[in-house]
């Protein structure tokens, strides 16, 4: 083995994080080999994963920039600035920034991976190898184990070997087999279906049948549904319910799911033609919060859902995924004879941001679903875009730092946390109430 | 098959709860099965475990005395009514009760584990099948594989199968496949190592070497040793190092440790004259926290450190097993013609004690460690079972709660928590501080 070869890095998986990792390192120079267990997706149709669109923001488009490839995003996004709440027919614009302006972009996630996959494949140093099942993992010999399509065994070994290969990660689960590797697995009791809004030929949003520069949100007892736009003019819809109980996948049978819509998501129904079809055969996903610790062992190293599978509520599963490549792919690239340092400093950076993106996640679930309906929340968050409009930096809404910033995760938490409590502090607990109570006959008082 | 054969059930694994569980079974006239990996301990040898003694307190003697053996602990027990804090050579003793006469009980848990599987092998409807792997779990099915000591695979089926199997359960591992089965494992930084102190000839309390009616504890920076008695003289300590760091396993080679324990537990060395073989010989075992969630599928259920692992420092791994075993037993003979529905009420019941107790005895090692060896700790002790002694059961301090009664642990708890806060509301706050200050003055003047 050469000293070049000593440098060559191995990625598992060439999903958005492997792939964005891949043109990263490439265009430093470094060669590397991606395996991916499923077949080349420009020759044998898309790439799965699990959902139809993304919710890319602030992190994501700085990923991007680092691999040259920030042009995609104005090509094929369609920003949404704000959330459209629907209830009992009506609908609410809730703007997501204080100035109504910072958007969060739906797009494609198989466009967004093809995209990647001809980035990297387009560096001379980035070779990929197709339909390579991972089957073992041995850290201590830095060597890794595939099956090719017809179920041949070949081995190859790198000094870094990089598990991108998503929530069911198999080098993940090389990793559990070491002592002492902390995991947990936590399911939510609700589940998720997609459901389609197709494009349409007349009316004031054509091609689209509802606002396209939204994310759309009907919530309703204890479960929601939520809609995206496409650049085709449909609409992906999530339907977000528990498995079982009154409002459930389980309480709601396909033939009677119109009578549902039409009673809970009266607006929607009426621009969901094929919706009993699609209820009854679109599965059932589960959602679920991975974590583990550490993220890596020697060369062998996690990043994206299989270090940090996330429920998509916040819309940063990608967005994480992308900081975690550009992380490390910088990591790497500064100190390449020194790796395992380079993989530790990336763990020590990175493992609280993913805990605490998991955490805020399955926070704004809870927030979407209970709240967004609500016209205390709606008034609270009048009240964080105002103080943000009288301070400025010294009060940043929490979900402006997580979408429209970088500041790292977990810093942001502290911080939203540490600003209200400084104004509470400042202000006193009464004038405090007293805001909050004007803000609230603000919002009531004011149309939308 | 027969209606009889309807009714049996098949326990994987004869550690305690698996044969305490077997024993209430047969008891109540239940057909049972228990397959055990290894082989009969009473021909060849003991069976292996965790731990060389257990803690049993109420919880534990409760089980016991419904299998009809609480004698056991008259004959074979080492009642320990409270702590020994050892610190730079001195030593304060701790009561665990107000009344200083509620102990815990320190026994063998081979002996005990070989006294449950007799008394269950005692009933004629008990069958104990040795040597026999438990390979793979089909809920749906009813049906459990197994591999015998040769290596030829064998297929039972029951109604209800039970994993006693312990905190790496293959029956855990077959519900883990699953859909949506929550898990977590969660590794301390720190591990254990067990030492002895042998018998003496000579001395005080010959022929233990120091106090055998105690808890010893050894608490130092960020880590502690614990001793407890053996029926022969002998104390098995622990020790409860991390694995690196300054104060650590890394950090003490064996040809130091005689050194490091001059300095920091000399009272300990001045008895322990095999140290440094045993330190070099005896492995480090890691410490976990295993939950999972649920706890069946269909009629496949886990008891016990299956359900459940937890860490050793609340002294209560065995006991809350015994409490499971119970609560499944009690179900189970209660409704012959729901087994389903019986299994169903017992994880109702029983998960958030589990999860409980897995929190209580990871704050345990805290206080263990960090706190035992303070002065305000040891006021705050008395300030409790003073309260304790003048309110009654209106004041009842946690410890006693978990050690000392058998409420449920969720609510012992909780109740702790509420004891608190009622105080603080009639007392005020200044009060309170008041009377934690007399009662610090109180512990610092009085001896011991």
């Amino acid at each position: 083995m050469n000293a070049q070869d000593d440098t060559r890095v191995i990625i598992v998986g060439a999903g958005l994080a492997g792939c964005l990792l891949a043109r990263l390192l490439g265009r430093g120079g470094r060669r590397v080999t991606v395996y991916e267990r499923r077949g080349d997706p420009r020759g044998r149709g898309p790439l799965g994963g699990r959902s139809i669109n993304l919710a890319i923001s602030a992190r994501g488009i700085d990923g991007l920039k680092a691999a040259g490839l920030e042009g995609h995003l104005r090509d094929h996004a369609i920003p949404m600035p704000g959330r459209m709440i629907h209830q009992e027919g009506r609908t609410v614009f809730q703007a997501y920034s204080a100035s109504g302006e910072k958007a969060i972009n739906s797009v494609s996630r198989s466009e967004l991976n093809l995209l990647l996959l001809d980035a990297a494949d387009e560096c001379e140093e980035v070779e990929f190898r197709f339909g390579m099942a991972c089957l073992d993992v041995d850290p201590e010999a830095g060597t890794i184990r595939f099956a090719d399509e017809e179920g041949r065994e070949q081995t190859d070994r790198a000094t870094v070997i990089v598990g991108a290969d998503g929530a069911y990660s198999g080098v993940r689960g090389a990793l559990q087999k070491t002592p002492r590797f902390s995991f947990s697995q936590d399911f939510l009791e609700d589940g998720y279906k997609e459901l389609t809004i197709p494009a349409v030929k007349e009316g004031p949003h054509a091609p689209y049948a509802i606002e396209p520069r939204a994310l759309h949100i009907w919530p309703h007892g204890g479960s929601m549904m939520i809609a995206l736009p496409n650049l085709d003019g449909s609409f992906t819809c999530t339907l977000f319910w528990p498995y079982e109980g009154p409002h459930s996948f389980g309480a709601v049978p396909p033939e009677e799911v119109r009578e549902f819509f039409d009673r809970f998501y009266p607006d929607a129904s009426a621009v969901m033609p094929d919706l009993e079809e699609e209820y009854r055969s679109n599965p059932i996903g589960p959602l679920a919060t991975m974590r583990c610790r550490p993220w890596h062992r020697r060369g062998v190293v996690l990043i994206g859902d299989a270090a940090h599978a996330i429920v998509p509520f916040y819309g940063q599963g990608a967005n994480a995924s992308f900081e975690d490549a550009k992380r490390l792919a910088e990591g790497l690239l500064a100190a390449p004879g020194d790796p395992i340092g380079a993989i530790e400093g990336y763990y020590r950076d990175r493992v609280d941001q993913g805990n605490a993106i998991a955490d805020l996640a399955l926070q704004n679930f809870i927030e979407m679903r209970d709240h967004t309906g609500k016209g205390w929340f709606r008034a609270k968050k009048r009240l964080e875009h105002l103080l943000h409009g009288l301070l400025g930096d010294r009060f940043l809404p929490l979900y402006e730092m997580v979408s429209f910033t970088t500041i790292p995760y977990a810093e942001a938490r502290r911080k939203a946390r540490r600003q209200w409590r400084t104004l509470y502090a400042a202000t006193g607990w009464t004038t405090g109430v007293v805001i909050l109570i004007l803000a609230a006959v603000l919002a009531i008082t004011l149309p939308g």
